[in-house]
């Protein structure tokens, strides 16, 4: 490559290296750069890493769950406001890896920062990541880590919102569901939490109501249903919404009449179906500011960590509430 | 490290990096091991893949696109699968990236095999890939790449499914949706190509219908049904079908008599629809056979090329048809 540049060894390294100890002009930069895109080289992370004793590599998690379109867009905003940072976004999967655990096999990448949902990893999974050379650890849900910068994504607020707005419809007696699958408590606890607190010392009840994602689990509660006496059911999301819907009406229980019903997440199958479903819309953070703030911590990672509320939830009502 | 386990530096590095070269008794092994977890030790993973030569990351791109819960869980069990063989599997963002400046991207990793659609590589990423040190490079999808092995995933038999129910169910002008939204034509090409396929040479025509993923898209399209004069859709996947056969009955087009639906994916919610969305189930391989698979293709680099078809389709006739 040096020859073909026209140019030292030594000067190939700096240029290839970004090194700014030594003064290069720009067209030798240029003519070294070219002559690497002719050659096709690569960088290799690896030795970059190896020498500047950390990456350009931010690690994310792989969620388990499958994700809604809500939060794949939201991990594309992110990837692509992080790459114009010139960080590289990877992902890494966690089944089968918790805490510690997964914290060591995320730091043998030696990324420069890990966003990663705080129940994931935990305060001593933060530690590990820090003592790996990670000058960033965000964590993304409802609670702060010890020693990590926090995203508060409060999921409690989307049940307040719901369990608010069947109370303002007049229902009292109102039923939450509770998915089985695994994996979705982080999720589905603080939208209980939320619904008992817009009923806290009011006159209404609040019932759990466990459902397994599939038309036999539905078929069964709603078989059962008119002996609950709920006049009111948050399901969770919308998903669950329209599974619950769909065996409600085929128990000739009417909606919104005799049970109001509401989803969360705001997905489109919702207005398709009749009546429209009740839903809240919830607004994950801007790709860009997260970005702005994992850079801001990459370049001072002593800086106290910082807690931030960024999940919004506002109620949409349609026809089935 | 070496003062906790009673041994010299040099022993603990031989046992940490698994060197074959020294003989080391595995009570010794077992101390320098005990003695690394209890002082927190990550290995470096750049640092071992220079040793190496290679890492033992195995690089996936992350899908740009919502995925639905069937790829989702193929990519679950292929993670658990690798991570039993001893693999680190990682996603890398495609946003904005294509071809050998993806490869490039991916290739700085050092990843010891790459997944990857076949259509987002082409066979000068795969010669990037395979100069950086991959050892196996495996395109997914209905096309093969030079110097990749290729799982084919071949959408056309999708259609051709549909196609020859309708066909069969006694319909002879038949719709074919095609998704408005970027970066379904590797997908939607092929389905649309497999109902063509169908109806070849028999009395019936294929009319392509681009529709958006949007309410108002559907309904544009649902108002000028009856001058289109068909008698069947295939709408691409269950989602589409859903969309437009809602926009459909709300024109009063009556479904099945006037019009059959089909989708494809079999999702959950096509059976929660009235009429029942009949649809084409596909079946992705197994996790753990596209695992071994990887793992023979790294064992043995200079192997030829593997093209073995993996997609299943069959047909789950409901009500819509």
């Amino acid at each position: 490559m040096a020859r073909l540049a026209g140019v030292s060894r030594a000067t190939v390294s700096y240029v290839l290296n970004n090194t700014d100890a030594v003064r290069i002009s720009e067209p030798t930069r240029r003519r070294v750069r070219e002559a690497a895109r002719e050659l096709g080289y690569v960088p290799h992370a690896a030795a970059r890493s190896l020498r500047a004793g950390h990456s350009r590599i931010v690690l994310m998690p792989a969620p388990a769950v499958p994700v809604g379109p809500l939060y794949s867009r939201f991990i594309n905003d992110l990837q692509w406001a992080l790459g114009r940072l010139d960080y590289t976004v990877v992902q890494h999967g966690t089944v089968g890896l918790h805490g510690v655990e997964a914290a060591r096999a995320w730091a043998e990448l030696r990324p420069v920062a890990v966003l990663a949902p705080g129940s994931a990893i935990g305060a001593e999974g933060v530690a590990v990541l820090r003592r790996s050379g990670a000058r960033a650890v965000v964590t993304l849900g409802p609670e702060a880590v010890e020693g990590a910068h926090a995203l508060l994504m409060d999921h409690e607020s989307v049940g307040h919102r719901a369990g608010a707005h069947l109370y303002a419809r007049g229902r009292r007696r109102i039923g939450v569901v509770m998915p089985a699958e695994r994996g979705l408590e982080p999720f589905s606890r603080p939208r209980l939490a939320g619904v008992r607190r817009a009923l806290d010392g009011a006159d209404g009840t609040v019932t759990e109501l466990p459902l397994g994602y599939d038309e036999e689990s539905a078929a069964r509660l709603a078989a059962r249903w008119r002996g609950l006496g709920l006049d009111g059911v948050f399901a969770y999301n919308d998903e669950y919404a329209m599974l619950l819907m769909r065996a409600l009406q085929d128990e000739g229980v009417r909606i919104p009449e005799e049970t109001a019903v509401v989803g969360a997440d705001d997905l489109m199958l919702g207005r398709l179906l009749r009546p429209r479903l009740s839903t809240v819309h919830v607004d994950l953070p801007a790709g860009r500011d997260l970005a702005d703030l994992v850079d801001r911590a990459v370049r001072d990672p002593a800086a106290a960590p910082e807690r931030r509320p960024v999940l919004g939830a506002t109620m949409v009502h349609r026809e089935s509430s």
